[in-house]
């Protein structure tokens, strides 16, 4: 099964370096991975998205607790939640298919953030089937290349799905 | 100074961690980064955001271009190039303060995607510095939570960045 797990992280060197570390170990490959600052001085957000037997990653999400700087870890795919992504794409376009590109960007509710005679870069967000969706009715005008994030989520509801900031 | 990194990767176990081992090994902390799987089979991108030494930021580039399972490295910061993030926001609301919430959204451009009756969560993209802004301004309110993607970038211009989809 797929899972999408929130980690909460001290800044500190080499945190990243040991949380990917355990998942190689077992031989499970990370999906996605994202990681920024919170808004607490010195507490990382880290979303890792992996796919495998559910009680091996029951096993790692174990480990992953017991790492120095990990504060707090949840399997955020057992809960109700909202999983989003955003993509950058860099589309070849010709003064002839123009229009029917940006209708294709509006119907998917993109934003073209950069224009040139023959290129444009869209943003994208969401869920990943959406994004797929989209790559597929673009690829026929030429793709000339992806910027990508990882996937991130929270839960659906007013509490808060760790605890943080 | 502020570097972007794009590194294309061969998805194998091991490579995430090896790239942040040889960050945290010379004491750079990574601010954030992001890796997911683009559109040709078996390859990640990566987008890596640090600050620091520019030599030995040049000196990391380097020995990245070294690694195993590493195929391009590219300083996208040296570029004339666009930059975003993505957060997702969970902010207590009341039924007085509700519509104030949705202006400052619209505002902001942002979507709100979950929504209850003391609380909602909002997708909001961009630089760094206008999600700064934007979290400033709904602080007053109480943030319960936020989920944040690392920053990823494309050049300007109608050539890829890194040759690679």
């Amino acid at each position: 099964m797929r899972h999408t797990i929130s980690v909460l992280v001290e800044n500190k060197f080499g945190v990243l370096s040991r949380i990917s570390g355990l998942f190689s170990g077992r031989g499970y490959n990370i999906e996605s991975l994202s990681v920024n600052k919170t808004l607490e001085e010195g507490i990382s957000i880290m979303t890792i998205v992996t796919s495998g037997d559910d009680a091996i990653i029951e096993q790692i999400i174990k480990q992953l607790r017991k790492l120095v700087n990990v504060l707090k870890v949840r399997d955020v795919s057992q809960m109700d939640h909202i999983e989003r992504e955003m993509m950058l794409l860099k589309v070849r376009t010709e003064k002839t298919n123009r229009s029917e590109i940006f209708n294709i960007i509006n119907t998917f509710r993109g934003k073209t953030i950069d224009i040139t005679n023959n290129s444009l870069v869209v943003e994208i967000t969401g869920a990943k089937d959406k994004l797929m969706a989209f790559v597929k009715v673009l690829e026929p005008y030429g793709i000339i290349e992806v910027g990508r994030t990882g996937a991130i989520a929270l839960s659906r509801g007013s509490k808060p799905t760790t605890d943080f900031k």
